[in-house]
């Protein structure tokens, strides 16, 4: 980890992708490590800091903090859950925090199932991370499954109503296999009628991120891009896709989905329908 | 200014203000230092770095760079400008760098004041961020001040359409009197009738920032509050209020003001009628 003095505070410093241009650099006030480890994937390291909570990070690179995840995963999976008036069994592909797997679970879905490949990112969460997964991998509708999402979602035809791809950016062969054209026609082949598709790709300027929406988009053919800003991922805005063959997302009228939010009873601290088609709108030349 | 070596690079880091608690450190990648001085109000560095143009620094703290510095100022100025049916006579308080002069000139005004204590801000943006000023010094419709923001405000009664506050944060006793109620009584009585005043105040989450913006509204009565991501200021949203006493800018519909945009032949990067709106839909539970 890139942990050093400077300016009288101990600072952990986010990492860089492989082959990215280092231009920006950002560091958190360190109180103390709580834990490191890691597996046949990645390393691990849980930080207490002084003012975003803990931050959990994957080979050096920050994946959350407990003071702002609610952002991104209430923007991952929201938009999706409300562009679609019934969803009854969800997928998760990645998402071993529980975070969006919360979410999902304050709809009134069937089941919920997370795949993710790496078991220790879940048993980490459940023991450092607990108010991000709140429970959320007790649920009675709760499915978690050790394993590769894309062989996963390639043997489930017609199976989802939603499913929504939570991996880490692309700095590995595996995650950039999830961002990919053949894999999201997979995705397109798992859901349902009517099904839809969301997934965090990453800061909105970055180019991966652009080419996997265009994949989206070319798969998909109907698509909305919602972008938010996430304290703890402070280069730009984020991105968060919304896919679908059958939904358009950007015609369902807000109060549509302010009925759903109520009858829900969702309850949410960054996302609101009102944000929803506020979230849409970016910048003039982006 | 805080420059350090760090994972094989050179950075600059922004500064602290007086008191902040150091809890997030953003830097940025060097490639050479362009200029370095002083007045008797502050210290200067203008850096050209590797990802964001030009950074202008005065104390040590981040002022603009040249890559994202429309955000910022088209951010300003618009939303202001465009509430208001047709400015003819606007004061800047504050601005010395010329992007908020720059911006204002597009409107059809007649005269742009601009009020900076500093001269050297003036003379060391037109030398090194020319790109920001863009000639708007210069223009036949642009006087320039050097003098007491507050004192100019407080003589001048009746006299503008907009007034816009684009001060340094209130890390010296001199700008926080510019964060003030007393201040804004006196802006509220510069104005003629249907004026708008507009400000930055900072991160949105910032204490000293909301303090202001409630004693805008309290002394305005009718107020608006828009944010921005602007990257050079990565640690949280950006804040932008509009306040007046008779134009409720909540209530101007967006075709008016794509109506206006239109008349007026604006050319903008980010802002637009649309972003107009969509920016001031804050989080759910901010």
């Amino acid at each position: 980890m890139n942990r050093k003095r400077l300016f009288g505070e101990e600072w952990i410093f986010d990492g860089f992708l492989p082959g990215e241009k280092k231009t920006f650099l950002s560091g958190f006030a360190v109180k103390r490590l709580l834990y490191q480890g890691k597996s046949a994937f990645q390393t691990f390291h849980v930080f207490d800091t002084a003012g975003f909570g803990r931050i959990f990070f994957l080979d050096g690179l920050v994946q959350l903090s407990t003071a702002h995840e609610h952002v991104y995963h209430e923007m991952l999976v929201h938009p999706a859950l409300l562009s679609h008036p019934h969803a009854r069994r969800v997928l998760i592909v990645g998402g071993g925090d529980g975070g969006a797997l919360r979410e999902v679970l304050k709809h009134p879905v069937k089941e919920a199932v997370l795949v993710d490949i790496d078991k220790k990112v879940i048993e980490v969460s459940k023991k450092y991370l607990s108010s991000v997964n709140a429970g959320a991998f007790s649920s009675k509708r709760s499915t978690v499954i050790i394993g590769d999402g894309i062989e996963f979602v390639s043997k489930n035809k017609n199976a989802f109503d939603c499913i929504i791809l939570d991996s880490n950016d692309p700095d590995g062969v595996m995650a950039q296999k999830l961002f990919q054209e053949r894999f999201f026609r997979s995705v397109r082949a798992a859901l349902k009628k009517g099904g839809i598709f969301a997934a965090q790709t990453g800061y909105v300027s970055d180019g991966f991120g652009k080419k996997a929406r265009s994949s989206m988009k070319k798969v998909f053919g109907k698509y909305a891009l919602h972008v938010a800003f996430v304290p703890h991922f402070p280069r730009d805005l984020h991105s968060f896709p919304v896919a679908s063959v059958s939904v358009d997302p950007v015609k369902i009228p807000e109060h549509i989905l302010q009925k759903r939010y109520e009858v829900r009873r969702l309850s949410t601290s960054y996302y609101s329908p009102a944000l929803h088609g506020a979230s849409r709108v970016l910048a003039k030349k982006p």
